[in-house]
């Protein structure tokens, strides 16, 4: 494929880098292998004789399941290693395991960790390609871009003047940065909003707004992401109970209608019925939580394929 | 195949309310793969580019070993999904997490969930094929569906006039459900056996013999299919110990002789021997255990292909 | 291939027993695997159609991915089982695990389990290849042979007069055992060293030295192999910590300097930097530790694919 000669990246870190080319390839590239999906016959030839390692080292199927099905549709055969029966790492450095995968002689290396940064770290020290599966509080690129190619099946290539609302918890979440990036390069206008422990101030040197009143956090929204509320931060400090954050802050039906007609609504899943939205409202017409998650299959494929593809001339010249 | 085009279930999840066309259809195609096992090259094109989740929300190797090689053997993709370490469905309805799968573009799931009914529920919900690997104490259609596939290779089509014994926990066995659907339809006649805790008299609702006393259940029975007996019951009330269970209720040589001569020795595995079977047993020439387990991945196959032969039209049709 | 003719052996237990003329052609196998390495397609036929069942009963990641990759490489399809949610072996016995494997069909059992001798039963039981990937305390016969395939990449075929010290853990090292073999098989001269609860004088009846004296040991060896030291054994009596370990054991550039000049560095990993070995060596020039992770592929793709090539005409032949 053409795009693929144009697209220099070898790792898929971060969409904060991302330039406008870059997101139109990986855009076109996750929409023509949509139209792949319906077939009975879905895999492609392109990564065929290649193999993926995915290691998650943090706990996680949604994610996993959807990379190993992304590597399988382009025929390269993958590997899943977890963090928690895996003596790979025993005791090992994360350098280590890095570059034992690659003496494994693995074409790509998909990787989760509970460390921000440690997807970055490991791209300089090996050749292969370093797909970022999440890692830590810091970013989870590909739920960002699969998204924002969600988004823009609804509303073409051109975000401007959109209001996208991120609700929940901005604090620890790796979506919400990764996504606030991505929006901000399409052209959107980010507003964050929930309780003022999870949505800090600060927030706003990102050139978003932050708001701590759900009325005006949803006024007049184009579309509205919803982060997942994790029970076990219930205990902490950060809000006293699941049932006063769905009273304060839970989308329901009364306060959907603040958005405007016909407003998105999103969310990465799993989702809490009852507690983050109200199951009516996650079933509705205007509800893109499932294209989400089919879209995510096409949008990891094409940053698969694109990373391998950048890597290949190198991976041809490497003497083993 | 031509089987393919007169089954129209998409969706395996019981032997209740399967008819003898469908038998027929299921059991010669099994017999049809189980020619190419002795191959080097066993693999069949027929599923090639679908993906296969299998979501076990209960622990089980042997059904999701056979489920994965029955699957790979077709050339399908499969996924195995393990309840435990599984954020798929953290705090999601069973609902959600199935049509989460759907939406990851599976083609068929298999799933071994605790809860009675989940497959049927599920089945109505989504269009992809359902196939119940075992729900609760409910049905494990497919294991029935080996065990008669089995006898009906030493018996022929037609069990009529055939006594077959089931002997050892009934109350909680799925094992058992399935089988005495599939038994009497194929014009067997079923006697349980085994301790009135664990054979309750209301099983003669079914149209079957019930009997606590061996000697009578396993007199002139052309087959007897031994269940295990699981060791956490013990601790119940259901029996005093594994050593008294086995002194009134273990298969032996003795009590093997009260069997018709030839008689069939059947059990699902993973046996424990010197408990519910006599070890020699176990390896007598009229021990069919281990061809169990062979014919498992043979019907399984027939299974998977023809339901996902059923729901293919859907799949082509269907706009994502 | 015409190496496959000659190859007689269906099962790979041990170093103990290869002839010459079977390295010989293990290692050419390998060696030729490993021009392949580097093809971006790097899948060969050779297995397609087959199917590998690893079965790991005690914790491995290293070579149970390693083992992964190898048969997919010779494009078999892989189960993997493992020990500790597998009901496979819930209450069976060994024999009847493995007797179920091949029931479902497998054609190569790879086998890591924590009793020695394990892998010797089943291959007289089974009529598929048994792999042995670590019994126990006793035998780890495929590291055996990839570290000593990259010592022939360095030395040639004749590894006589070269002296092979391995440091560590002798004692309950199953690599330490297979290496012992396997080394003087090939001509070299091996010194066992290491604290003397770790190294016992009773090791001199396999006709290697033993020395608890390190200067010694290290002295003009043309290679070292380190073992890795378990953390948990130190709460044992075997040594009395960590720390005392490495200051009296410990490889660190003063006593590498012993060794011959451009002696060899190795490892089976993963490695613990600064315990049984000191950072800045595990990364010198002279360290071979990621090369022997390559050759652990193409050592274990040649033992897959010489083993199934002696077992397949019974494959072929085989009713079953």
């Amino acid at each position: 494929m053409s795009e693929t000669q144009t697209w220099t990246r070898k790792d898929f870190l971060s969409t904060a880098d991302l330039n406008g080319e870059e997101l139109e390839i990986l855009f076109s590239m996750a929409s023509s292998f949509k139209q792949t999906l319906g077939r009975t016959q879905k895999k492609l030839p392109s990564l065929r004789g290649r193999t993926i390692v995915n290691l998650f080292m943090e706990p996680s199927t949604r994610t996993r399941v959807a990379f190993e099905i992304a590597g399988k549709r382009l025929s390269a055969d993958t590997i899943t290693v977890t963090g928690d029966a895996s003596s790979l790492v025993k005791g090992e450095t994360l350098r280590d395991t890095a570059r034992n995968i690659v003496a494994l002689n693995a074409d790509i290396l998909v990787i989760r960790h509970s460390a921000a940064g440690s997807p970055y770290y490991l791209s300089r020290i090996i050749d292969i390609p370093v797909i970022n599966a999440g890692d830590g509080s810091h970013e989870h690129p590909t739920q960002a871009l699969l998204d924002c190619f969600t988004l823009r099946e609804k509303w073409g290539a051109d975000f401007s003047g959109k209001k996208v609302t991120i609700l929940g918890d901005i604090l620890f979440s790796r979506v919400a940065r990764s996504n606030i990036w991505l929006l901000q390069k399409l052209g959107a206008h980010v507003t964050l909003a929930g309780p003022a422990t999870l949505v800090p101030s600060r927030f706003r040197e990102f050139g978003v707004e932050v708001s701590h009143n759900l009325r005006d956090a949803l006024a007049d929204a184009d579309a509205v992401m919803l982060l997942r509320i994790q029970h076990e931060r219930q205990t902490s400090t950060h809000f006293p109970s699941i049932g006063e954050y769905t009273s304060m802050f839970g989308l329901n039906t009364l306060r959907a209608a603040w958005l405007k007609p016909g407003a998105i609504i999103m969310h990465p899943g799993p989702i809490n019925r009852g507690v983050e939205i109200d199951s009516k409202l996650a079933d509705s017409e205007n509800s893109v939580i499932l294209q989400q998650v089919t879209n995510g299959i096409v949008c990891r494929m094409a940053v698969l394929l694109l990373c391998a593809s950048a890597a290949a001339p190198r991976l041809e010249d490497a003497a083993i």
